[in-house]
């Protein structure tokens, strides 16, 4: 059984603010979003977290580790560096999609995410430290076989982000709605799973899966930990065994 | 006739660097791939460009108005500061595509994106000034229709993001196959499409295309210009309209 | 009894890579040295610590409340994303002085700073959790009385950064001298100061020396805490109660 | 003769925001100030200007070259991305203490630095293109001569800083009153300074007057030209002679 705490991260009355008075620049907006991203990337990981990017105004972490002053801490680092302010929302679940449900319930019950009476919103419960396991959080990393052989180095560069694009889009459904997991693209030809307690064949499953819906090769690598950080690095040593044995699947 | 220079970034060698000697921190990598990003946002913001971070490790940059220099003190000033090299190859064409494609082709002609040797490659030529016309660019800024309303406020942020993306999957393929444009996911409900010279029929014909295949209804604002900053401000306010006025297309 | 940890840390080999194969460019040695530093502020300050500038090149830390693994995670994520890697020494004492005076001797002991094979080291011990108490810090945060009234709204710029900065070089040695502290400006017209078990009198006879010395009148506000981020935030506190009722030295 | 052109930036209102509601967490503070600097580093930077940190809530930069739109941009674009605004005065002279007191004075005359309603000022004028030549610039670079050996690699860290520090605070004391010039740390052992056409002697006396005033050995490469960037490596590079050569003085 895994235990996956999941924080929703909400800029509050993000989209009205890019436009008033009149659109800001894309380029000011770029450099927000990502600095943003980078910041919490390294204040959620320097807890053991992970936090993907998502949408960039709408984030979701996995933050098993983190307790609500943790949380607190992140919300007023950010308040005081940015134009802009984030609602939170913790909880827990039997399922990274359960957890996730919870937390943006709880945020949808404070406002509108154009309220603009909404700010700084800090929702939820976080998991008492005595009933932590060492298999809480079980995380996938997926990525592309043989990517740069096979697109980077023969297509044109959009050609190439066609192919591991509609595999993520793939991917990223079918985990949700056969497997309860969430899926995220986290740069080049890979993508980070956040699921519950699957196995070796719902794994194979899902690669078979996107083979033939879009024609592209996965592998995977599986960790499990009592952190995000433990889960996620077992998950890439899990992934390096795949590359040098050539199999699909392997957990660590 | 637009007449687009766009600019292939990609990092020297990075998949191998990302696991030597063993797997870094993804925490870590996270921030550098956000923050270089966010750097090279500014670096050809600055000077009126735009860049779009597509698979992070390999960026695609619209680049009308900059030249070698502006490409070489980009090249170095990210040197100077990271740990890992650039390379750059830039191209022009009438149609977005193709100046990508001759873009990626200088630069795979140079070495594979994982050959240890290639670093620093700068190749291409860029517009000379006199060459230069008010109507070069051609910058489409979608958004989903009252996203927050009917997503955002009313599904887990998952399935937001499953809706977002699916249209997102469906938008740029469809863009690329059907009118030789780039098309890239800027956060939230925000695409923006780097076009040949395409009228209001061709911008509804997608519209209808991301509706029928996916069930997401997309409107869009389009904006022409010398430079991307130029043509991507007249897009923002185009856009703005549609939400005014309730259309689907609009021309600056 | 305070008990100060303190961290020296070092940029291995920096002079030399300033200037190789030719001097780069000072823009991006500025931007790296500040974002290499806001970096350090975060992830010392985010467990409790605090970090000073001091010559960017070498930076002083209070670090009580890290352990080992901390300064080795903080050590390996600089080493994954910046162009240059640093060395840290940690070493406690009764005086800040002395503790950094063991610190810095570890750290020369390793090799010099310019010698091009002294890589990461780390090195020194840290306080054992069961022997840190509610009084190991002693920081003490002092500005400038009415700055914006007599200087910044008053001289030009420069005239103004004269008066700070004699004020600061005064306080500074004398700081170092009488009372082995070790004081850093950090912005506007702040200074804060690590300092053993000091009294009012001694924070008194500091203030009147620096007035005599370059007649620039300071007001001070003093916390003592089991971690920095404790004592600090008590300091400024206390300093709010300095401007409040117009004394010149408070204990929080 | 030289044309400084001299800009004067002020964060609004500061000093009352860093302490409102409550004082905000240190950590969260010089994180700010240092990343705004290294912002306006890249930002002034990569139109050849020059910024220098000072007091970080003042900052003064060298900006031939830059215009009023890059000016405004500039603001814009930190408006965009913090949760504070600056305003910015410019200013040219024949020297450069005389450019920066018109600058602040226009600065002053729009309001005081803690006035709450005064807000994204930007006042003066920038030098027309027809007006700039290659002399308009000069700027010094000086270092402390074997600052390793002498005292890095001997003393500990706040004694080698203290070393570094009472030579600064001598020599830019000294070349405001005796030569108009304006002189600043950054980082290291190294100093600009920002000067009128001063000789050879001129120089060699400051470095006289520091080493007599502290018994602190300095020397120093000059360089001038249209922009600071210009001079800014015209000046390291005879930096470079100097040591090279064992003299104190260099012009490019």
């Amino acid at each position: 059984m895994t235990n996956t705490q999941v924080t929703h991260i909400q800029i509050d009355n993000y989209g009205p603010w890019t436009v008033t008075p009149e659109p800001r620049r894309e380029v000011d907006l770029q450099t927000l979003q990502s600095r943003l991203y980078a910041d919490l990337a390294q204040l959620f990981g320097n807890r053991d977290g992970y936090i993907f990017f998502s949408r960039f105004d709408n984030m979701i972490a996995v933050t098993n580790g983190l307790d609500e002053a943790d949380h607190a801490l992140i919300q007023e680092s950010v308040g005081n560096r940015y134009p802009v302010t984030m609602s939170l929302s913790v909880a827990t679940g039997t399922t990274p999609v359960s957890a996730l449900g919870t937390a943006t319930e709880q945020l949808q019950a404070a406002g509108s995410a154009q309220d603009d009476g909404r700010r700084e919103v800090l929702r939820g419960q976080t998991i008492d430290e005595q009933f932590r396991t060492d298999t809480d959080v079980q995380l996938a990393h997926f990525d592309v076989d043989d990517a740069t052989g096979k697109y980077t180095d023969q297509l044109n560069e959009f050609d190439t982000f066609i192919q591991i694009e509609q595999g993520y889009a793939a991917l990223m459904k079918y985990m949700r709605e056969a497997y309860d997991s969430l899926s995220f693209f986290v740069g080049g030809d890979n993508v980070i799973a956040v699921c519950p307690d699957l196995d070796e064949a719902e794994y194979r499953d899902a690669c078979d899966h996107v083979r033939e819906a879009v024609d592209v090769e996965l592998k995977v690598g599986v960790g499990r930990g009592r952190t995000p950080a433990d889960a996620g690095m077992d998950a890439k040593h899990a992934l390096e065994e795949c590359r040098a044995d050539g199999v699909t699947v392997r957990f660590e």
